[in-house]
């Protein structure tokens, strides 16, 4: 298996990604077609350990439109990535770039699985047990079909990648009872409840961070919101305890004996532990990388595309959606495209 | 000044209530309209002190539907401090009963203020830097004018109640920029821009909890949810942070020289700290106080209620919104009932 990977296009500069890159070619046995600036991508290129180099030319940007970045940095780290998966030259592709130009150059180029609507944007969240949110951002507005469609890739990718047995499915609301939520929201309660998946209904987002789902679906504006802010706090439940220990030197000596659950806490609760997130309804693997990635961060990301092209998902998503073209609804879910 | 306080319509038996009750009125030099069962209104009520009795029948559960719960039950808690504020036997009511049938109830017997298309639950949350979010779940869809009346409304308390100078008013959205959101966000931002206030613009989650603005607008949808996941989030955060310390004998002995900290952090953190929510644009000074209050979280409430009251922040509503209904728009702020 060859993985693409974009080291150029993330907030942070190659170098410090490089070694996760490296880590990554040695531990999971994967090749990987390296995708960056000339004298980088030639400087860290090892045929012999798999890592190939494919020179590139300028990046997308954080703030580049993403349809005049497909058009017109064709040659860009994540042009070329999204070119060697459209030719076959990559099995799966890893970016940290911009997630809009990312995921409307999957779509576009790559295409997304026949049936599949709307592609959405997979995001694991940690916390003390990792769910994950489907749509975390790609959709801003959308049917109640997408979100159920949502629903059943999630639980897929839950159940190959994240290895839970029968996910419960959820959908994110402002109450538990299935009069709730907005008018979109109740009719996809209604299709999720039909759709063959372990569903359990609505939750409240008080309960996300105490293991109250597998797979949580939603629109992509409430889902960027809500990962947003689980990420804020995170931060700030971060800073608020270096601040508990670093006001005297009493607290700094208290740290001792805690530093090690300190510790555990903060990498349950790094979502650079996560990996990245799945275009989940393109064509092809592709996993966005946080933009802020580092070594860990893009390691991690490269393990998760290994598994979600061995697991065979995308051909899942096939047999689902692809399958029903003829009657464009199938277990509660609409696959005209 | 007279507050009607419905004390059993919460989660908590009115004995749990009752000390902040009397608090409140020693303190804040109040009267004290005291609703409830026959039996515990008269043990309480103390009208040297005064705190004067109002037996009630029944009480509107958390369950019961709104508007079936206007109808029915007229004479339970809830429906009596209504009742008492139309009548103008009090000046104000503190109620934690349900937050449907407390906003239908005073949407319609007390009325909104003239101008004002939607009354909104304005929540103080506190976290590092308290802001007032509107809505926090009365709203679920919203048009642009609503949002823009969010914006105002939360702005003058913040000024009035918080003490804010120049509240930032900023709009909950999934990017900084202009362009992004839902069509309704964006249009708001157009309005919010020309409405007369300290408009911030767009803000992200993740800045929610480091202090990056006074007044957050946005829908009932998005802010109960974002509102939800802070409480479940600031509960997570409590649960580790006692996990660190409790693990063995070491870590007990740790938590000495830090727990001024954290507890100081707990208070800072504490939603019954700031109260409860107003109604924002109810004729009348009606104050939600949190389902689950305790005597902590009503003396807030009845505190909160006083000075709502006094600052005189609805008649700034109807000068405001009551004045325009002859052109219909003022400063963006569309004001047709």
């Amino acid at each position: 298996m060859r993985i693409a990977v974009d080291i150029m296009s993330g907030d942070n500069s190659p170098e410090k990604l490089i070694n996760g890159v490296l880590r990554a070619a040695a531990d999971f046995g994967v090749e990987i077609a390296l995708i960056g600036d000339k004298a980088v991508v030639e400087q860290y290129s090892d045929e012999a350990k798999g890592i190939y180099p494919f020179p590139s030319e300028g990046v997308v940007t954080m703030e580049d439109d993403a349809l005049a970045a497909i058009k017109e940095k064709e040659n860009s780290s994540m042009g070329h990535g999204i070119n060697l998966m459209k030719s076959g030259e990559a099995d799966a592709f890893v970016s940290p770039g911009n997630t809009g130009a990312l995921l409307s150059a999957a779509s576009i180029k790559l295409r997304r699985v026949k049936g599949i609507r709307r592609a959405a944007i997979g995001t694991v969240v940690p916390l003390d047990k990792p769910f994950i949110m489907v749509d975390a951002g790609a959709n801003i507005d959308v049917l109640p079909e997408n979100l159920c469609q949502f629903g059943y890739m999630g639980s897929l990718y839950a159940e190959k990648v994240l290895g839970v047995d029968k996910p419960r499915v959820a959908l994110l609301c402002n109450g538990t009872e299935r009069t709730k939520g907005l008018p979109v929201t109740k009719a996809a309660y209604e299709l999720l409840e039909t759709a063959g998946l372990n569903f359990i209904g609505n939750v409240e987002s008080r309960e996300l961070p105490f293991g109250c789902c597998d797979v949580l679906v939603c629109d992509g504006f409430t889902g960027n919101i809500a990962l947003k802010l689980i990420e804020g706090m995170g931060k700030f439940m971060s800073n608020t305890i270096n601040g508990i220990f670093r006001r005297n030197l009493l607290t700094k000596l208290a740290y001792l004996p805690c530093r090690r659950n300190i510790k555990a806490l903060k990498k349950r609760m790094d979502a650079r532990e996560a990996g990245g997130a799945p275009l989940l309804g393109v064509a092809k693997p592709v996993i966005k990388a946080h933009g802020n990635s580092d070594d860990v961060c893009i390691y991690n990301a490269i393990r998760q595309a290994k598994v979600y092209t061995e697991a065979g998902i995308i051909s899942e998503f096939e047999k689902k959606f692809g399958r029903s073209d003829t009657d464009g609804t199938q277990n509660g879910v609409s696959s005209a495209d």
